[in-house]
């Protein structure tokens, strides 16, 4: 099985390619795709598992990030935002989680730009029933097998880069 | 911005739930966040300088596939292994790159189970012009913001733990 999203075997850079920017040699290869491949299949797991609570992994993210939010209500704009979602993509996401009655969307009298999503009773209690299993799968998957010195190690490395990717973002 | 999925800031868990599991404390908590949202930023960016060559992250990542395999093709029920993903949603995907001119769809003479996606050469010359473009920008937004040290203890975390995740997919 392979997940690789760069290594291109039998394709060679242009010698002018070559010269500006070295292929990835074997050691960061290996690196990039268990980066990828643990991206993935982590998420397919936590998925597989969220589903036994009819929610997928994005709609989780959209309990958190709202229970978390003043009033537990944010502004769709800025929602997509945090989510790193397009307008359009959260937009038939809110949908099918209203269907679902787990958040409501409502404008804000007085305020005109303002279309907001709202935690329901029942977002905030079925947040409240997920948690501890995603929590418990994010450990026995993840967390748990790492040490501390390398999640410390590991944090540090991705800290800055998280820092600079955020900044590409605001700027695109 | 937060792109937390795993935190329930005023949610607690059960204390059933916390003699089993206990909460992600502080520095896991930011650990985790940075690892979501270095895998999220950086799918964004690569996806964005991708588009410029009118290709989604997931065509690139068939183009590679289907390069590495022998006489370039791959049965679709493999390729669907490969790159960790639906056959439904994978089928989607094939269909939009053959209308591309990318791949090709082909049943195997002889072969009752075998319907295969075929690498064009329209989708082998797209690779050999996508892919240094593409390894410039794993460089410079993520590989050489890592000392030689950090790659490899990274490598060295993630390692187990995608092999862990390969064997619950396998059972799934």
């Amino acid at each position: 099985m392979d997940t690789s999203e760069t290594a291109a075997p039998e394709v060679s850079p242009s010698p002018r390619g070559a010269a500006e920017t070295p292929w990835l040699d074997a050691r960061e290869q290996r690196f990039w795709r268990a980066h990828l491949e643990v991206g993935k299949l982590l998420e397919h797991q936590l998925s597989r598992e969220l589903q036994s609570h009819n929610l997928a992994i994005n709609d989780y993210e959209i309990l958190v990030v709202l229970s978390e939010s003043p009033e537990r209500r944010m502004r769709m704009t800025d929602l997509a935002t945090a989510t790193l979602q397009s307008k359009s993509r959260l937009s038939h996401q809110i949908t099918r989680m209203e269907t679902a009655g787990l958040v409501l969307r409502q404008e804000c009298p007085g305020d005109r730009r303002g279309l907001y999503a709202h935690l329901t009773e029942h977002g905030w209690q079925t947040l409240q029933q997920v948690a501890p299993d995603h929590v418990r799968s994010v450990r026995e998957h993840f967390i748990d097998r790492l040490t501390d010195e390398q999640l410390d190690a590991m944090y540090a490395a991705l800290a800055p880069i998280a820092e600079h990717l955020r900044g590409l973002r605001g700027r695109g």
